[in-house]
């Protein structure tokens, strides 16, 4: 999917949200183990209450992968059924020298056919450009993250005072353009997204954090808007289990309408639509 | 496996040589691609003829994923054809909030049945430390590697200095112990190896880039030594690719060989057997 398309279904669905499929066999609701694919049959009620909703999908790698071929298999279902006009984001954090990236690539937008694949910066160029080698496909690159080992490394200060995840954000932007790299710049730091978004004007951010783990929509939207909206906000166990029986999906849709009213009128406020 | 049971066998083969399982259709002999699972073929014959050389194997999960489900069982089976008493190491990158990498680590750990994952250090702490929580099990963290793309953020110094890998390096030792944690330190920067030994005398590096990328077995036994030797050395397009033909398994023994007896003759020149 293109920026420009992306751009469209934000209007045309009046969000920016993303639904981040953690399925866990632990928290979905006990009835649906009883389902040969208790995964799928999960995503798939999610996917129907939401796809009018979200502009996003964004399964997490991990909880297929410990499933093994099986949790494989579902993935590729999940991501088979997700309609066309959703962006879709493999949340895999992967990273590698650049043969290896190049494989890693061609899993999530060949045979995964996702649009894009979250991707960690340690390696460096190589190790993320091989991801930036596909037309329409794009990589998320992990800037400022939400969770609290944050702290460790991303905020260590240069000799000039510049912290590490602005060396990432300055250098990915000599390698990819606002058409293929995105950043994930966590909610749970709305001055962080502030800054971030000063030194990257243009890009898109998928946003993690609003909800489960404390951020705000109102504040994502006063640090991180660009012209172009230029947010993706995740929630993923707000609307997941926001029901843990019969009627899980329709709660589902339930909080993710909640979210999508809220950035309608954001999106109105700010004269995007 | 733990640290003491890693030492016996390093004794016991005279080896101290890693084998990467970077299995690629496109390089494997054109005989094999008839096979069911000409991935599972290929590893079969090549554990076979190294696996009185080699003390680890380390499958890269990106030559793995590529193949979907498919590719996941040819992984289950190959792990689960390594003999007991060789580390395996499943070279994955990973690391995600800490409730997701609890999951990696569950995938890894249990699942596959690997003692070793190497994890990206970039999140911090609540990343790294759901994969230490396992008994017998290890973290194996990205900290100096050995591609081109090392340039662009691990050398980063702070105020006092000190590069980012260093920083790794010392913040992670609060979170694990030689016993459970060790590093990946690249080869193509020998006198990188010596800086890290001076800070972590006592943990095991796993030190990728001899062969195809470059780098020396002595320089790397001369800089990262310790009194326990204290590294595993990788190989892996040497040894898989020495021969495309029908003898393939038959020269990547003797690949592996020339690594084992060179490897024997600096344990001996160290005292070590």
């Amino acid at each position: 999917m293109t920026r420009q398309e992306l751009i469209e279904q934000i209007r045309r669905k009046e969000s920016f949200l993303c639904v981040g499929l953690d399925t866990d066999l632990d928290k979905i609701p006990p009835h649906l183990l009883e389902d040969e694919d208790p995964i799928f049959a999960f995503n798939k009620a999610i996917i129907d209450a939401t796809k009018h909703l979200a502009v996003a999908y964004k399964p997490n790698l991990a909880f297929y992968e410990c499933h093994g071929a099986k949790g494989w298999e579902s993935l590729q279902k999940t991501l088979d059924y997700i309609p066309s006009d959703c962006f879709t984001i493999a949340d895999a954090k992967r990273g590698d020298i650049g043969n290896t990236s190049s494989y890693y690539a061609q899993t999530f937008f060949n045979t995964l056919g996702c649009d894009a694949v979250t991707v960690a910066p340690y390696m460096g160029e190589d190790s993320v450009k091989p991801f930036l080698a596909f037309d329409g496909k794009w990589v998320i690159l992990l800037a400022l993250t939400s969770n609290k080992g944050a702290l460790d490394f991303q905020f260590i200060q240069d000799r000039s005072g510049e912290e590490l995840y602005k060396h990432v954000l300055k250098k990915s932007c000599e390698w990819g353009t606002k058409e293929n790299l995105m950043f994930v710049v966590g909610a749970t730091r709305a001055e962080g997204i502030g800054e971030v978004r000063s030194l990257v004007p243009d890009h898109f951010f998928l946003v993690p954090g609003v909800g489960a783990q404390g951020g705000s929509l109102a504040e994502v939207v006063a640090f991180g808007w660009n012209a172009d909206c230029g947010l993706l906000v995740n929630s993923s166990r707000g609307i997941l289990y926001a029901s843990n029986g019969v009627d899980f999906a329709e709660k589902a849709g339930h909080e993710a309408h909640i979210l999508q009213q809220e950035m309608s009128s954001l999106l109105k406020e700010k004269g995007f639509i």
